[in-house]
């Protein structure tokens, strides 16, 4: 049996949206910014995907930007609003960012911005409190992800919001705040008018879209410049011909994904249920990292004591089980995770960290069978362990 | 009938490609950076595309960098490259060069660079002498495209290089050339390096691969720095979720064209010379942009004095012929094209021009109804025409 559990990396790509992909390749193909009738039903459906995109997040058409995936995306959205205030100061963001946001975040140190980066409690929350007092007069910008993606948690963004608007009120100066959406966009209502943030970014192969296609909120009158430079493309703010086919298929997995959001959240609930109910029960000496009751159902964080996660990622990969250790983005990397490390998980039992990750795709008999699979394994991965108490 | 000649802006994508490409969206969908076997078979097939892609420049797998579009992969040359040698200082490029190339320059200009822009002569060629006398002991980098967008002019690229490198063997801090290959992958051959380039840029969507995806050649042993900031991929040059279906679409598409790259290469020249042909003995009052026997066969520019090549676009369109005025990135802007005006075209004239460009899917047929159509147009728009002496 084949069991994908790491939708938090990448997902397939829906069905559906190969379907609307597949005659854009070699029927209409035209480039959107070519006048003739190929370019203009090129434009066409291009602009069409932008509505589509913007109704689901309740945005307007011209405050999407579609971008080369969500690390674009949120590149576009730091560097771009930074570049277009024009002065240096205080910028803040969370221990738990993606890479894609805490590399910048390095890269805007080195450039001379005063980074501040707010702490996790034991669940992967932040704290207004923290972010309240961390607002300084030069502060330019926040970056807060919705949810984090090695163990679900949602971020107060709404009420972070609420903090920023109020101090922006008495500035001439605004405060930008972005919102990296990659994990949420898709599997949670997600309306950025009520949120109240000024940048989004999210990731088409999140949810059953391409890799290698972003989107990018930029609320109307948010100043914001390119990263990149060549053609007029997409509002002069990403040049490179448009790749519509997979605009065209950001929307429709957006699309597909939405018209089922709650079904999918509640099978998402009930697999996650299941599994971390399973695993608590056969397996001694585990932890569920971050609270699961109140995170996104759509990622389990679970560590098994005295062993390497890695040796139990490959173990379970024989057994055609995918799932793991933490963010793809990060593989390859010997450090313990970040995310882990700032909730206070000592490093050896963040060594031993899975993170299992779902999609409406999944079903209960695969994870039956990782519940008939996994206790045996991590068994015999401990009666070898080093680590293990005697 | 349908006829589309706009192959210089996108092309369809060929059936091979989107066979290769197809199985990758929704069976073999792992994230080429997880270590599972998802993952693995990802991986796999992005180092194989990788291979294929350096094989068909000559070039070594490790220096080939997947972008996700030409634009990107030229921002990534010329930023990434100033980037890493760290000092301000002179930067050369020409008059002709594309929007990815010349707005990118304007950006290094505004940070405090030189730039010198080179002139091209009435065929489009720039000068070997002016290149050498242009360079100074402060020139940091070169950038010349292969063969130009608009009438296909192809520039004395290795010529360049000899100079660079005779004036590099007596400097610390050596001169970096890069090269937009975007108009001749695919092609004609390239041999990076027989050429004597640092860097090349390509992109899949002119030679039948899809848009939004591009590769980015960075000789080994040449100093760069990444422009967007995330994960660890490509060498960690470019962050981002690899699009492996595009990368390996690129892979392909490379493949198909330059397994008949010959064929292809005679099947343009000979619909080309048919098409000028044609219209030099059916239509009085025109030009030939470019010198057509020594550029590229893909692109024929011609100029219709006394109208607008707009209004040939539109009346050519409603005929089912899709052609352009110049570059598809340009589009909208009212500005006469700055290849022509550079070449020494006056304003009037080029604002007549119209490119033809060609792939291999063309059709002599295609050709006998461009020239049956054509002529009357001409005739009907000039009839019109204020710009028409009586």
């Amino acid at each position: 049996m084949k069991v994908y559990l790491d939708n938090s990396a990448t997902t397939a790509v829906d069905t559906d949206v190969i379907n609307e992909m597949l005659p854009l390749f070699s029927l209409f193909y035209g480039n959107a910014s070519s006048f003739h009738s190929y370019g203009r039903q090129a434009k066409k459906i291009l602009e069409d995907s932008r509505q589509k995109t913007a109704s689901f997040i309740k945005a307007d058409a011209d405050e999407i930007i579609f971008t080369g995936c969500g690390t674009e995306a949120d590149n576009i959205a730091l560097f771009g609003a930074l570049d277009a205030i024009g002065s240096k100061g205080r910028i803040i963001t969370t221990k738990i960012e993606h890479h894609a946001v805490l590399h910048s975040f390095k890269r805007l140190e080195n450039l001379g911005y005063e980074a501040v980066y707010l702490n996790a409690d034991k669940n992967g929350v932040i704290s207004l409190d923290e972010l309240k007092n961390s607002i300084t007069d030069n502060t330019l910008l926040v970056s807060i992800m919705h949810a984090n993606n090695e163990m679900g948690a949602i971020e107060p963004i709404k009420e972070a919001a609420q903090i920023i608007s109020e101090i922006n009120k008495t500035r001439k100066e605004k405060i930008v705040f972005h919102m990296d959406a990659v994990q949420t966009a898709g599997k949670i209502p997600i309306d950025v008018k009520d949120l109240g943030i000024d940048l989004l970014a999210m990731s088409a192969h999140k949810f059953n879209g391409p890799k290698g296609i972003g989107a990018l909120y930029v609320k109307s009158g948010t100043k914001i410049s390119p990263v990149m430079f060549g053609g007029h493309h997409e509002n002069n703010l990403r040049p490179g011909t448009e790749n519509v086919p997979y605009i065209a298929g950001l929307a429709k997995a957006l699309e597909v994904n939405i018209n089922n959001i709650d079904e999918n959240y509640k099978s998402a609930a009930l697999l996650k249920d299941k599994l971390q109910s399973g695993i608590l029960k056969s397996i001694p000496d585990i932890s569920i990292n971050g609270d699961s009751k109140t995170n996104l159902p759509y990622i389990l964080n679970a560590g098994f004591n005295y062993i390497e996660g890695e040796a139990l990622l490959l173990k379970l990969d024989m057994a055609g089980i995918a799932v793991s250790t933490g963010s793809a983005c990060a593989s390859g990397s010997s450090e313990p995770s970040h995310v882990l490390s700032a909730m206070g998980i000592d490093p050896v039992s963040a060594q031993g960290a899975i993170r299992f990750s779902f999609n409406h795709c999944n079903t209960e008999k695969e994870i039956d069978y990782v519940l008939e699979v996994l206790p045996k394994i991590v068994e015999e991965l401990r009666k070898m362990s080093p680590l293990k108490k005697v």
